[in-house]
Formats: C-alpha cells, sequence, structure tokens
C-alpha cells in the first residue's frame, strides 16, 4: 500500500483542497516523483503543498509549455509599453521573415496561433530547440503549413522563438533577458528562463510516462505521421524524433531557457508569476494594467486546432482556461506544460493556480488538473 | 386521460397539419398551458389552430427571441432605404461605443453573431433588460468577450440594443416606434413590440417549466458557470441570476418591449410579420425586395456558437433555418424564442410559420417545432 | 466464388500493393466492372495494375472531379507565368460576375471553396453541365448562398467553370485547350478534358452503385433535400435532379470535357499528371516550380464543408490529402472523384498515385483508397 506525505499549508477553508492534492497524486499515478500545488486568491497565499521523495517546496523542475505563461506576460507588458504593437508585421523588423508568404503575419497572429508557422521542413534537432535564435534563423525562410490567418494550430516550439527574435531586434535584450530584470529579480519568483548554475542544485529530472517506447509507439501508430501537421507541430519529423523527457533534463535547454519550453521552475513560481501579473506581489504592483489585462485575456481564436487535432480555445498568447474549467469565469487565462504543469488567473474570482509535477502523463492528459481547480474554486466560493 | 381540444380551421389538405398539432402538443406536455400555430402558403392562410384553457387565436404572450425577427426585418427596411449602411461601424455614429476595442465592429458583425459584445461584467438587472437605452449605454463601455471578428456567440440580450441605439441615433425615432408605425398597424399584426395598456387584456402569462429550481439548478451544475462566455451571454452573470420566466410576465416590459426578447403577440402576428415581409399582406406589397431580401437571407456566420455551445447558422439577424430544417431551401431565415415560439419563412417553398406556447420546456428545446415544420412542408409539397 | 484476375506490374517490393489491389477490389464489390491503380515513386513507375472484364491498362473511364486536378495544375502553372494573379478579384475582367454580392471574390477565394457560389436557384440542366461557358454565364447573375469568405463548401460544378471563364477571358484559350497543349500532349497523358471522337474506343462507361433508385430515394430522405445547400452544391435542385452515372456516359459531356467533372482518362493519366507536375515526366521537367507547388499546396480551408457536410480541408484546388492519409505527409495534395477514382502526390515521400473504377460505390465512400495508400506508402518507405 502506496503512502503519500504531503507536506506544507493550507489557509483556513482550503483543507478540501489539501484533501483532493493527496487523492489525487495517488489516482495519477505521479507518485514518488512528486508534485507541488501553490494557490493564492486576491494575492494571498492560501494553499502551499507539495509531496515526492525528492521534492520539497522549493524544488525545481522543467514547467515545459507553462513557460509561454511567462513569455506572453514579457509580451503584454512590451505592448503596454508602447515597444512592440500587436498589429504590426513580424517582417517590419526582421525582414528576413517575410520569404515564403510570410509577410503580413503580425504579432497578433503568432501570438493566437494563427501564423501557420508550426515548425520546419526536415524537423529541429534537440540542439537547436535550445536556442530561440537558432529556431528563429530556420523559421525565417520556412513557408507557412496553411494560409496564414485561415486556421489555428498550436506551433509548440516555434511562436515564441518568433516573438522572441521580435523582441531581440526590439530592444537589443532577449525576452528571456527582460523577463529576468522584470520580473523573476524584482517579484522574486521561482521561475527561470535560463537557469544560473548556482540554482541547479534545486533541479529534479523529468520522469518519463508508464509507456514502454513500444507501447509508445503503439499509441502514435494509428494516428498523424511524423510528417503530418501535427507530427510537425510537436517536433516529431526530425530524426531521431524529438525526445520530450531529454529536452528539459539537458542542461543547455535550461541554460538558454527557450521561450517556449524551456522554463525551470516550481508551483511557486507559477502561482506567484500569474499573482504579480493580476494582483501585484511581494509589496510591488501589478505587472498588467486593467487594459493590457483586457486585451491579453480577450479570446482571440477558438475552433479546430490543426496541430493538437482537437477543440481550442487561445486569448493572446495565453490559453483560454475558462473553456476547460468552465466554473471559471470568461477571462481564465494561463498555461499548462506537457509534463503536466499548470499555471492561471481568473480575474474574477482572484485566483491564481501554479501546480507541477515531474512524471509524464503516458497519454499526455492530466485529469487532476480539472479536479484541483475545482476544489480551489469551491473553497474560493466558500470563503 | 387528457384531451385536448383543438381550435381553429385548416384549409384542405392540411388535415395532417392539425393531426401533428394536437399529437404533438400532447407529447410535449405544452398541456393547458396552450399553444397557437398558423401557416401561410404563398401569401394564402392555411392553417389557424390553437388549444389551451385560456387561450384563443386571439391570446397573446411573450415571444421572447421570436422578437428578433420583428427587429430585424426593420433593419433590413432601414438598410433598404439606404438609411443604414451594413459595413458602417456602429462607433460612426455612437463615439462612445467604440471604447474598449469595440471601433470596428460593423451592423454587420453585430447582425451576425461576431461582435463579442455578448454581455457585461456583473450582469444585467432585470430592470435594466427591460430598456434598450439602459443596456445599450452599459455596453459601450464594455470589453468584448471575444476578439471581434474571431468567432461568433449568440448575444440573447445585447445585439439587437446595439443596433437599436444606431436606430435612434441615426433616424431619431427607436427601432419599436418605426416597426409599430411602417409594420405593425399598416399590416395589422398582432404582434407588438411595446404592448399597450389596451391590449393587455388578451395577454395571458409565461408559465416555467416542469423542471423544480432544485432540478435546474442541478441542470446547470454540470456546465457552464455564471461567468463563463454561456453564463453571461443568457444574464446568468447577475445576481440574482435572470429569470426569464418573469421577464416577460413584467408588464414594464412588455410596454417597453426591448428588442432582443420584449415582444408580445401570437401565432397569427408571427406568421404574419413573415408573410408581410416575403409576400405582402392584406393588400400591401412586401416590406423587402428581392435584394433585400437576398442580402439578408444570405448565411453569414456559420460553426460552434461560443455562448449556445452548439453549432449554430446565422443569416443577418435571423437564423438560417435550413439547417434546423434541411427538407426547407437553403434561403429559409427566421427565429425562435426560449419558452417556445418559432417563426420563419421559405421564400422557396412559400410557407410562412408561427407558432407560440405559453410554458417553458425544462430543457429549452421544442422538438415539436421540428414536426410540425415538416408536416407543414410535406402538406404544402403536396397541394 | 469470384477469382479476380489482376493484370500488369509491380516493381520489387511493391508485391503486398498488388495483394491489396485483388483484396480490395473483391471486398469492395468494383467486381468485373474493374479498377486500375498506377503509382509512381519519385518519378518511377513501380505499379501498373487493373482488372476487369473489359479493362486494360488503356481503358479509359470518366474520372469525375479528379479532373479538378489537371484544372488545379493549369491554374497553377498560369499563376507561376504570371498570367493570373489569385488574389484579383474574379470580376476584374469579367465584369458581370460582379452582380449580387459578388465583386470582391477572389481567384484563391474559389480554389478554396470560399466563395458561396455553389450553384443557382432552379439548378442546372444535364445539358447545362457539358459546358462551362454555360455554367459561368448562369452563376455570373447568382447570388452566393453564403457571404463569400465567411465559410467553406464544395461547389462540385461551379468552382473551375469559374475559373475557367477567366482564363478564358485572361488568354482567350479555354483551360482544356491550355491543358492540351501543355499538359497532356507534351507529357503524353492518358487524361483528357475533351475527349477526341479517336479514343472513344478505349472509353468503357461508368456502372451505377447496387442501389435501386428506391433505395436511393431512401438514403437521401432522411438528410439535406433538394433545395438544402447541400442540395444545390450536388446538382440535385434541377427537375429532373442530376443524374451523375449517365454524366460521364453522354459522348458530349466527354466531347467539351467541363473542368468540374467532365474528365476521361485512366489510372496511367491520373498518375502521371501528377508525377509531370512534381517530377516531370518522359523526360521533361516538372510542370510546376519550387515555389508554385509551395502555395498551391499550402493549406487554405479547414473545417465544415457546408456542402459535404463534414470536415474538410483544402489548398488551392486540391483536397489536402493528409488529412485523409495521415501516414502521409502535409504537403499531400491531390483529388478524387466520385466515382471511386483517385489521384495524389506526396512531395515529401515522392509518391504519385493514379486509382480509377467504373462503378459507383452505393454509399460514396471508397475505403480501398485509404487501405491502398496505405500500402503503398508502407512499400515506399520500406523500399
Amino acid at each position: 500500500m502506496t503512502t503519500i506525505q504531503v507536506q506544507g499549508t493550507v489557509a483556513a477553508g482550503f483543507e478540501t483542497v489539501r484533501a483532493e492534492f493527496a487523492t489525487t497524486a495517488v489516482a495519477e499515478g505521479a507518485g514518488p516523483a512528486g508534485a507541488q500545488l501553490v494557490v493564492y486568491v486576491h494575492g494571498r497565499q492560501v494553499v502551499d503543498l507539495w509531496f515526492g521523495d525528492e521534492v520539497t517546496g522549493e524544488t525545481l523542475t522543467g514547467v515545459y509549455s507553462s513557460t509561454k505563461g511567462a513569455a506572453a506576460i514579457v509580451m503584454a507588458m512590451l505592448v503596454q509599453d508602447a515597444i512592440l504593437d500587436l498589429d504590426e508585421p513580424v517582417a517590419a523588423g526582421w525582414p528576413e521573415f517575410s520569404a515564403a508568404g510570410k509577410g503580413e503575419i503580425t504579432l497578433r497572429d503568432v501570438l493566437t496561433h494563427r501564423s501557420g508557422v508550426i515548425g520546419v521542413d526536415g524537423g529541429f534537432t534537440a540542439d537547436e530547440l535550445a536556442d530561440d535564435a537558432v529556431i528563429a534563423a530556420r523559421l525565417a525562410t520556412q513557408r507557412p503549413y496553411w494560409k496564414p490567418g485561415s486556421a489555428i494550430g498550436y506551433g509548440a516550439f516555434t511562436e515564441f522563438a518568433i516573438l522572441g527574435e521580435v523582441v531581440r531586434r526590439s530592444t537589443g535584450r532577449s525576452l528571456q533577458d527582460i523577463f529576468d530584470q522584470r520580473v523573476r529579480i524584482p517579484y522574486a519568483l521561482d521561475l527561470y528562463l535560463g537557469l544560473p548554475e548556482s540554482e541547479e542544485h534545486r533541479y529534479r529530472e523529468i520522469e518519463p510516462g508508464i509507456l514502454s517506447p513500444d507501447e509508445l509507439a503503439t499509441y502514435w501508430s494509428g494516428g498523424p505521421g511524423p510528417h503530418s501537421i501535427t507530427g510537425i507541430g510537436y517536433g516529431l519529423n526530425s530524426n531521431p524524433p524529438l525526445d520530450q523527457v531529454a529536452l528539459s533534463n539537458t542542461r543547455r535547454v535550461r541554460a538558454l531557457g527557450p521561450t517556449s519550453c524551456g522554463g525551470v521552475g516550481n508551483a511557486r513560481g507559477l502561482a506567484g508569476l500569474y499573482t504579480a501579473a493580476v494582483h501585484g506581489l511581494n509589496g510591488r504592483p501589478p505587472l498588467l494594467k486593467p487594459d493590457t489585462l483586457g486585451e491579453f485575456t480577450m479570446l482571440h481564436a477558438a475552433g479546430t486546432d490543426l496541430v493538437a487535432g482537437s477543440d481550442k480555445h487561445y486569448m493572446l498568447g495565453f490559453q483560454a482556461k475558462g473553456w476547460q474549467y468552465p466554473f471559471l469565469s470568461a477571462r481564465t487565462f494561463g498555461h499548462d506544460g506537457s509534463a503536466g504543469s499548470e499555471a492561471f488567473a481568473d480575474p474574477h474570482s482572484g485566483i491564481t493556480f501554479g501546480y507541477i509535477r515531474r512524471r509524464f502523463s503516458s497519454t499526455w492528459s492530466y485529469p487532476e488538473h480539472h479536479r484541483l481547480a475545482a476544489a480551489v474554486h469551491h473553497a474560493a466560493s466558500a470563503t
């Protein structure tokens, strides 16, 4: 019999969240690999929990696409500062990008997964995926996989590399550097787009799902091939196909912190990020003003995602979480990551949520997200 | 054993419609609350039926969103007269509306449920929903719930309030007043956007569905919350949430006749409205010329409705009824209402159809609409 | 017991394709009516098979909408030569077409099934459908069935007639004539858009599916009526409704070779066409340069097809075959035809594929396409 030892604290009224965290973790088999959950309500921390053999509240691991939430907040800040214009073509400051029918793609198109630039013919090497600048250079010559604007599809490794290049050319600094200077350091967030060597001791490796390589091959065999839009979007059209587990476990990826997938952090960092964005944190003001928040949390794209193959709802750079958690408000925004991290804010209820796990699901699905979010919502509504 | 006493008349060849009306009414449980059905074919009345303890052919009740059909016909007339331009921004004559990213929303966007302006943060009070001008004033400052043009979603209480404000500013008159002077009075229609005190004696109250408040709460519990796009679109984000039954049963609502939901009428009025629009009535010419009819009955929006949560097909202001009744023609246009009213015209077959019931379904679905429309189509095809 | 005698040859490594062709043909009941399959890989013919009582490798029959693949390649060549501009309105050189709200419809809209011009009120006679110029003249005055650009829907008999009229007005020649002079004759393809009398002896008639007229009526009875968008798109709104079997079996149709459906050919011709387009053939260079191929094989339209009533994916003039055969690449392009012909090229794997059968399926579905394509892909991947 497995005993899960949940550690940490919850505020009065949030005991049910602690129970759900324990139950869910067992049920989902995150097991000894561990997980963390941190929740704020209107800027007050109400949940700070963790479990796992090697995990504490301070443990860091790979957050994968939850990184995009941090990058999207930086984009929002640069738009807020009028440094970037959402309706400007990407190619305006980056002429090479206009090749192969990409001249009219705007920042807004990229942020809403409408660009069609979801990969490259022949695929990216694992080495290339560590470095946004290299990704951007390869994307510049690529023809979109659909007529820009005509459809939506999630470019798992491409969109924030494009935006990062725009940021670099507009500001002379990397998106990662801006995040560090304007967000991570002043708000004291445990979330890194580029993990310093000095923090490496807190990193715990991402673990694979329980499927064997053979089972994984079977999982994919009936579905889209490596050169389908799905395969290209998820980096399966390279040789060898992308190993997502290895990605975060590679020091070079962690050091460079690519904005699409290379962030390292913990649940405190993720929940803190969204708290800082909406409510402010540590005595500092909210990163985003109401109008910026309004624009970035407006739904922009709804429908079949050509890469994911299912219905998706996107805001500017964020996933529209109200469609995933319909008990939350229409303005709920956030981003999850493929190993099971999840982070969001609901400006209406005041909930900000950060969750991390170290082990991939074998099916890329994490039902505990819904149950945890529901438990938090229920507790927050009652208090 | 329930005996339903159907009253009224049908033309030769439409006896099957009478039978279907009786059968359906029993099956659907509209019961003693009653219903009415009126059909014309190429301008000739062929069905005029009713049943119900307090119902005659002249009884009036709330038609809810079938009101929008009347409002859409007025919009078409104003476009026909070149008083309004479908591709003009709403804000052109109403500068306050341009706030929060609404500056480019056109009349066509609003009429096709693309504006994203489907409610207001915090919700409308029941009192506010009685008055289009008040609704419009609150909408002016609201940020859209999706990027205008990027998706479709039914704004149950907002769209015709927006258009009503445009009409008021363009013509100096309310949409209701124009309807009265140019449509209701000259065509002698028993359909009111603003019911005079003198006709109140014919009004019979709308009755709730058979679900108890508890059952209703259960019905909603698994679905979208009050602050979801669905909740906002249906007015559930106010405190208390909107009581649709009470809405029409409130004298102030009936007196002001808001264009989205406040119409009062009977089946004769609804069928007469669409007959007047397409074929003319009472010796008067059709309200709409062929080009106007062609433009307004062209499908404009198809796909997942973000509010309704299902596939919808809209023309300019009208529901595209050919998708609901595929045996009818592609140009069939009309609008139903939430208590179960239904009205449409098929310009190809010449059918115009008006149906009213007094009692809400417990599931917001009215399968008798399909069966009655099919019976009418079958009878009309055979004659 | 039926014995199917498959004739023809396969290259070493493609024996499994021969086996699948035999098995499939029996299973699908193509039976003695016969079928042909021809495959190239990177320009080398590896499969050339046929069976059927009256069928040889040289037999010709109607390819129906696979004709559109030939027409789309001609369109690509004219764009490549800068004779046509995809983003020019159709009405630019054909002012009559601007009637009834069609003034802004571009060539690209038509090629991607976005125009809404999918038929005419009252329908086409069988005689009219033989002649692209007559079809075009009727379409010029028709109002679109949806707001151009707002949805996609397959105009089975209209789109290439529109484009053919544009070609005629731009070049002084018919699309058929350009195909003959620049494609069929120089590349020696057995595929005719206008079958000369001298080749008639090789034509074998298309045979109906196994459903009786009564069964066919039942098949349609639950679905869209003749005046629905589906009915209009498939030519069912004429009196009598279109008989697709008779269409190709009519000498006048074969003689004029309407670009939407009137092509006559065999599997060698279809596979040869796509080989010529991508790889070159018979010592001649590819018809399409990489940039042209890139533009025309970019996905342009994805979603519910209002005519077909199901999800479709279209490139410029072509069906995006990667969605039908997900093991092939995202750039796979081609077109099938309603009697069961299928043709495509996958530029990534180098496969070009041509298949023809003489007998309609009773359900308009041809599952052997998928199995044959999979067998070809498997064999090509292994060699």
